[in-house]
């Protein structure tokens, strides 16, 4: 039931990532699996307040004692690229076919849905990359039960759960007192709080590109806008959607939530709308950017236009005049008087003199693209 | 009560699809012929867990006998040329003048409308064309009942569907555990995942004209653009309407929708969603690249001024000089000067190399229209 | 309580039509007249399964004694240019005042009003001019009650109702079986189905105007995408608010439509949703259109402006030289040599042709603006 | 309590309002008077169907007696300039401190207020400027109770509600037959009528703004599409939330409305809807206007440059010929021959007349910028 | 619990405040402090109808036995720069973790939060800068319970809630009389109203701007337009949720907030909706203005464009014509006329004449770059 696929690395910021879609007409709950996806990881964290066990499994059926017993049990699969043992994985959660197809044919849209005593959640995790411009995105699923929670990342690198762990490991905060409902939210906070730093980044390149447009628009400017507004694009694809699942979470009583998280949620959701917010202002303001490129553009011309314009507009009558006294008739009397060629170099000079009068006088002369900062 | 019309073939990709309509006034439940369509060809399923027949029928009264029993019926029509079998069809299946209509006076807004014991649902497939761009868009209508389950598309070719009549043919997957609505489902899914091919070209073809754009943008580049932003026009016409069929499904409780089958239809509509959600990322996206190319041109005259700006400063002056001293006064002592000649030619160098160093002061010598990638 | 007012024809596609607005703090009820409106002509259908009687009246009260049968009766009065006719024929029908000016102080936005039995629809028909570009726009008032129904159009022409007085006429359909209710639907249809063949004529232009702005742009050009979507606008200010009329009628509830009825109004429903849909989309590509014009002229003027800059750039360094060569300095040894002006002529025509090849390097030769044919 | 402010003259269109706020932290129910604004003069009128009474108070105590009377008393008071009076006002009609705020602390968005018995609406009153553009706006407030209606304008001139007052001292229509809330009515009507003169006049200004675009398009255009826009939003800003306050009345059950008088209501919804749609209509074309003056302004430097590229690109070519004639080689053969300077003027001529047709193939010469009206 | 943090000085003008975000996956209530922050201020007011104390607190826990009290207490702490006196105040009024956490991290967005029996919400106050353009924000956090309120301030200075202070202090209105439900509102209007000397200094602006635009369009404008929508938009980002809130307290019923109380509150609101209204008119306006200066650019390219055809269209013929008599052919007839040379100089000026008629009928003399005012 499971086919192979080619992949493009993970790393490539790309907006068109809906390549492995289903073929029409394929059965429900077909998975699809990427030939180049790294093999699936599987970690297992299992703790109560008082112990926690922490360590690496083999084989997707070791989880089965663990979820079975009272303790809060963590299953985090790291890697989509081996079909058997995400069905065997599969089997031991007893998930929904459905489940499965929407945990590993990625990219699917941030969602939730409720398969009696489990809980899919669907979303989106950024990471920031460490060199370049640019964001990681990766899809991760959680199966939320009474007493597991299932979490499925795309690949084992770039993550932003590392705090949870170390929470969990050191037995800071109330994480250890609390369900499984209560990690969930944490990773979904997690995962929220991750989007702040890559929003900064784009502050940061929307503050130089506004430097850019006013002081030395390029055609590089340009590109950059462009860039910025396909990645806040795809960054807002992935929150808005996230931001409903958040609210759903808070508002719609899905069992495995106790009353108590739900008050941590509207944190969450808080977070979410700011996040989304953040979003739409740089969006504006790239956009806004966009209109500023234009004018500055224009503003250019005008200069390149200036100068030709006054260069033309002086020298072209001089030089007629010039043309005039260079032409061949026999009889041309100003040829021979004494003080002739003087006087029409004083001529000259007292046109040139004039139409820059007149320029000055227009403001063409100032030189009007030098910014000074305010 | 049905009418002849002369239709263009299907091929052409035309947005201005409206050019069937009624004649204002006529009676309701006139259906209008188009005579260059193809004539209908019928094809009958039906099967239960054990037993599938496939076969192609030659009237429409077969369908008779099998739509009564209790095994599931499948029966696809496919064309609609042919006034006289399609109102012997609509006796078969005791339909409402209203729903023929619709089935046949194409293009029908997607749509979802009970009729006592049988649901009309209004359809539209895309598929991709083979080797130009763009794509054929069919509509196809569905009638619903208990046991069987109406087809009726325009035509033979071009169909998604061939993924589904494979899965009842070889008994894969639960489909013939199922009665006639888990088929609906299928063949809906099958519809909505129609969408992500045409989507995927569109995509590269977005990502071509960014390259086209930035690098060498023509008029053609503008006309590709223009052709995009129409297309995706037609397509977001097409999935906004079923997005909202689907959910009707899910949400409306029709009677022949079984509580099963509407757990697979929220797949099914978080694919719908995921459909538009990309139509109007790639329409921003389109809008984006218009601006771009805008911008684009305006950078390409700043190019073409900046040149003949350079150019016409630095040699109208030097014209003008090379004038005076063409000039025939009788008494220009320069002339007679031993150094004269290369005095004045020295003269104008120093001019033009003072001149060149303004412009590269300005960044005008730059060639800034190549682009290096990033 | 009547006023007269001068109007200017109809025939003429104007927006601004507010021009019959009431004074301030008239009274409720005010009619106001245009003394250049076609007087009223009365015509009366009368039916039932059996018979049918369709002639003109003369006076309003000959209505009287047909509206108290139990038959269906239809009264069509077309022209609103007599206040006294109008009046009086309120008062035959018992009109509340507000009707009666909603139906004479026209234009009135769509819309419906429950007046305890009679039921008043405010609509707008829109027929193809036939010469010319654009539509004639003219209100229909239809007031419904149990067994009679009495429309008001504004003038006796232009008309897309004929389809169905040949309807009740030949007894085609089951239009002669139905009650008054039924007839309002099928006006009503009508009336929607009549933006269908404006609808296409504007489908039509779009296209001409596409081809236009793409091959050849000009001042016309641009007067006529503004022409478009100055009427796409008013076809929109015409169909938003039909569509919420016929809704209110399938969803409120109002008395005189019977739950039979109430299925074929969700048919024209569709149909209104269709036209609205067809409306966006155009106005979507006008605007669309707006883009491509404006990028087609900076195209032109870049056109324009290579043109230039290569005569221009190839000449006036070959002038500079020319002019130096006319210099009258007694001491230009190059004057004397023998081949001095043969070696002069190659060297221009070297820099020509450099500066030719540079120019083709850039792709400036190439004449850009003629555009093949996909 | 009340503070004095100075104001300038309400004539003049500012959309920047708002120069009259609390100072931050003051006392609610504080009010501030504008020192220069008119000293309020109170209007009384006492009628019910039998007698009338209608005379000029000089002080708000003698309201007293009318307004405990079983007859409509309408108190109308214009003009804000004295806090004393205003004070003795508020403590005659008993009003809640915030009300008195709300009524003086103009411009004030237009809303609804239930205060025990009395209900208090805030309505803005447009009416067009005789002699120049644009229009006044001032506010009107209501306090409607059971048997008296209180009106505050904010000066004594340009009003609109002439047509009431006539109409209830000539005991024209049902005015006198009806209670305070009909009053209320009328007046809200006459307001939401006076839009439609001030509409009026946009609709002309625009017209004519089409044709000045079209055919000379200058800088005074591009300030008046701009002055347009500006007007429009203020109209927008008045017309929006009076709607909603029209609307609330006929929906949210307002004790003092009568069922009778939401029937009227109803209807002056339907002009507000209506108005509001004429606004946004308007404000479309207008942004369709700016679009098109920046295409006309490209258009016209196409024009400009045309005739430069024309000129230049005829004679450069012809001048660098002459040019090489004018050196001053002196082995020049074709200086000798004897038909040397007419075959060098035929030549000339030759080129020019290349070029020319050169130019007339690509539909240069034609003068494109005078537009034949259609 | 609380980690260290630098912050640039609150008086830049940043909309990427975002800065001080939880590394994601910290402890739900981790608190962080910036370093450069004032240290907290504490405040109290204690006072009922009679009696009124007013101090400064050295430590939090001196609140204890105010807040005990019958009488309305409030509790004003300015700056957030010590951990440990903000974490003994949390403990003093028993606050959940995530109250002392949105109180610190600021910011966050406005918003409200029911504790039980405290009530949380978040502000955001702007206050006018002094000498130059733009303003302060800062975050005002609220917990109201019953006998008290507690608002925290991000810093000492920049207060609009002085009125407030001295209507305690000299017992003005009827705040004395009131509870700390009345108290909060009373703080909140003086937030609100504290946006409309914002506002009006925008108001200002935008009129210089236009001004500017219409005038003498040049790069500062462009900047000072872009300015001008990016300030906006923050402001509009801090108004829309404190709407929101406003909104919350009047209709969700929280339980601190008393009936009478809640009609204050819609007056607020009213203002509250006028901000926004103000806001989002401000933002048409501005950008209106991008679309007027883009025009302006052209107009000016325009203007530019014709001086130089002017010019060169008149002396390139004529410098033609004196070339073409400047050659050195032996037999020019012309050059030996007797009349040759004034002809000729006859001949330019009527060519120059021609030429001046030409454009000058074309309208390209006028300067049409001085605006008159109306």
């Amino acid at each position: 039931m499971a086919k192979k696929r080619h992949r493009p690395p993970l790393t490539e910021n790309k907006l068109y990532t809906q390549e492995f879609y289903h073929q029409p007409g394929t059965l429900p709950g077909t998975i699809i699996i990427d030939e180049n996806a790294p093999p699936p990881i599987i970690f297992l964290f299992d703790y109560d307040q008082t112990d926690v066990i922490y360590k690496q499994l083999n084989t997707p059926e070791e989880c089965a004692v663990y979820i079975e017993k009272e303790s809060v049990s963590w299953v985090d699969v790291q890697g989509l690229g081996n079909a058997d043992i995400l069905q065997r994985l599969s089997q031991v959660f007893d998930l929904h076919p459905l489940v499965l197809e929407d945990m590993v044919n990625v990219p699917e849209r941030p969602k939730i849905e409720d398969y009696e005593g489990q809980l899919l959640i669907i979303a989106r995790m950024v990471v920031l990359k460490e060199r370049t411009f640019g964001f990681h995105s990766e899809q991760v699923s959680f199966v939320l039960a009474k007493n597991y929670l299932l979490t499925v990342q795309e690949e084992p690198e770039h993550d932003c759960l590392h705090g949870v762990r170390a929470r969990i490991s050191h037995n800071k905060g109330i994480i250890r007192k609390q369900g499984a409902d209560y990690l969930a939210y944490t990773l979904l906070d997690a995962i929220i709080d991750g989007f702040f730093p890559v929003l900064e980044s784009y502050g940061e390149r929307l503050e130089e590109l506004e430097e850019e447009v006013m002081v030395n628009p390029n055609r590089q400017t340009l590109q950059k806008i462009y860039q910025i507004r396909r990645e806040l694009l795809q960054l807002r694809r992935a929150i808005w959607p996230q931001r409903d699942v958040i609210n759903a979470l808070i508002r719609d009583g899905y069992e495995p939530i106790s009353e108590e998280v739900r008050i941590y949620l509207r944190d969450c959701y808080d977070h979410a709308v700011q996040v989304m917010d953040m979003v739409e202002t740089y969006r504006e303001l790239a956009s806004g950017l966009m209109d500023v490129y234009l004018s500055a553009v224009s503003n250019k011309m005008n200069e390149i236009m200036k100068v030709l314009t006054v260069v033309s507009t002086i020298f072209i009558p001089l030089t007629f005049i010039a043309g005039v006294y260079g032409m061949n008739f026999e009889r041309m009397p100003e040829l021979k008087f004494y003080w002739g060629y003087p006087i029409c170099l004083a001529a000259m000079a007292a046109i040139a003199v004039g139409l820059l009068f007149f320029f000055w006088r227009r403001g063409w002369l100032e030189n009007s693209s030098t910014i000074k900062p305010d």
